[in-house]
């Protein structure tokens, strides 16, 4: 019998990050597939779109004017899932049926006045003005007394539920912690209480030293395709000082996050020869009043496709009954988005 | 200020079947939506396709021949993420990166020789048959040393992943408990331990008071959109008599499990007008050797779509780094379901 192997046998990795499992089946690839086929937008886009409410001057559903902005522009949800004005109360019934209500903002902010652009064609310093608004929203909303937890996140790409193809994010904030942030925090909590240092910090170190799954690396942040990467090519961005949110940033970390963020989209882009879908999402630390300084500031960009443009992975009967599995290893995806970048 | 009202507000509800929690947005449902729209297979299938490499009689991949089956099939997994002769290790590295070598088993199960139909169009007592194969299998796997988790499960259409619309499928068989069982097994353990009943069983009786989010009752079983859904059209299916797997299934009981199966995939048929796609698995005790009085035997239906035939939920930006948001509540969900059965 052979004796273990990363890069061929099956096998879990455990997430220090949030204490779950995924399921690893090197082999699995060769696989062929004959299920469905996402469509791909290549069509060119127009700088400004007449059609698009997300453009500056245009109308939107509810019947407001954007503003003729010129770099970034940010306002509450028309749909909002959250609302900040719903009563408090609870529901409890048995012990078993529990609910609680949950107060909250939910806001669109457009990363550029232009149509035709993602995060990969954008000036750097365009970028930067993103995170100037990321920084200023996380530390507003923040400071309300009802809100927790500021999610920022980025759906892009049909594929990936996004309605519209003009460059923007949201941001949710809320009364509690949701259950994925939760457990990171539980997670590196428990390791500060330990060891007094940031597990992500000591991550990252051993990522470094290791190098197998750094993708791109500068002064103040690296890429990485985690240990525990659940999405074929799912990377993660952290900040190499330990701070817990973008209310300490400095200008010249902002200048490096925005660098990276834009090169990393661009290897996405060249990977499949496609605008390449992703969800992604900053993780900082709760606004709860409390210190956090367990919290290590990162930022996740799961992308579905797997084999080329049109082919992802799904998710689906032993990925919701069991627990995530994937098909290629970590360390691979990780050398071809290198060899990329 | 208005008092707090489930049907009306944003709140989070508490899954305790896994310790977890969903946000419910109930005035979301209101949204326009413009983004991707999912094709349906509309085209009738034939009895017997050539090409498909699970009708009876046809090649597949490997070169292997199904046989002439004229009820279920079962086989080992062509492209099979588990094998059973993986050698046994595991990988440590600073404490952060830690890795477990997993045996396991991947099998296909055929419903039917039939290539046209799906679990609303069989006879109940085919159905039954196909109950009888997960039994055996479940047995079967469990028994096996390195055997301590069975999972079950069915991928139905081509936005959940199935490459193949043959009725069928699968079994992932492994040596370690999955992360979503690990949690209800949690979960069902502390409270049998305070309370010396099953969890499920006081559950059901709940929600067979309140009636709201029952879709379908026989003798034996329930079929009822859960408190804590977090899929539109989500379900679970319960068990009345408290047992921990198929092994102990009565005859009688396997009838009543094969029609409400059947009943409630021709409801959600009849929803969209469309061959409705889930995922659906069943949740029974571990095969570890130990004896789970805790574990309740129930089934869980997870369907994408939300709106209508083409249009789903996305679970993306803040399901995946929050936690999941649904935008319509169970209870408005059971209501459709009910009034179609
Ligand atoms: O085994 P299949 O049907 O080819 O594959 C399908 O189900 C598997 C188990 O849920 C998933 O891992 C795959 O992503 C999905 O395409
Ligand atoms: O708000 P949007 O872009 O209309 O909606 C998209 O993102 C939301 C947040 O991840 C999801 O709940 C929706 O399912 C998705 O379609």
């Amino acid at each position: 019998m052979s004796t273990f192997d990363l890069t061929d046998h099956s096998h879990r990795r455990y997430n220090s990050l949030t204490g779950e499992w995924v399921l690893v089946s090197p082999h699995r690839s060769k696989r062929p597939w004959q299920g469905q086929q996402e469509e791909t937008q290549r069509e060119q886009r127009p700088e400004y779109d007449p059609s698009c409410y997300l453009c500056p001057t245009n109308t939107r559903a509810n019947g407001e004017t954007n503003p003729d902005y010129d770099a970034t522009f940010v306002f509450v949800n028309d749909f909002a899932a959250l609302q900040a004005d719903s009563p408090s109360g609870s529901f409890s019934k048995g012990g078993l049926l529990k609910a609680e209500s949950e107060r909250g903002i939910c806001k669109v902010i457009c990363f550029s006045p232009r149509h035709d652009l993602t995060l990969s064609d954008m000036a750097v310093e365009d970028i930067k003005k993103v995170i100037d608004l990321w920084q200023k929203e996380y530390l507003e909303l923040g400071a309300l007394e009802y809100i927790n937890y500021v999610q920022i996140f980025e759906n892009k790409g049909q594929v990936m539920g996004s309605s519209n193809p003009h460059p923007h994010g949201q941001i949710w904030a809320q009364s509690s912690v949701p259950v994925e942030p939760a457990k990171e925090m539980a997670q590196q909590a428990a390791y500060y209480r330990e060891n007094g240092r940031s597990l992500l910090a000591d991550y990252l170190q051993l990522e470094l030293e290791e190098k197998s799954r750094v993708v791109l690396e500068n002064e103040h942040f690296a890429a990485l395709v985690p240990f525990w990467a659940v999405w074929p090519f799912e990377t993660i961005i952290i900040s190499k000082r330990h701070f817990q949110h973008l209310g300490q940033i400095s200008e010249d970390e902002k200048v490096a996050y925005a660098k990276i963020m834009k090169q990393l989209s661009a290897v996405y882009d060249s990977l499949f020869q496609t605008s390449f879908p992703y969800s992604a999402g900053l993780h900082q630390s709760p606004t709860d009043g409390q210190e956090h300084p367990e919290w290590h500031f990162h930022m996740h960009f799961y992308p579905p496709l797997l084999r080329s443009a049109t082919v992802k992975k799904f998710m689906v009967g032993y990925e919701m009954m069991g627990n995530p599995q994937r098909d290629i290893t970590p360390e691979s995806a990780a050398e071809r988005l290198r060899s990329l970048a």
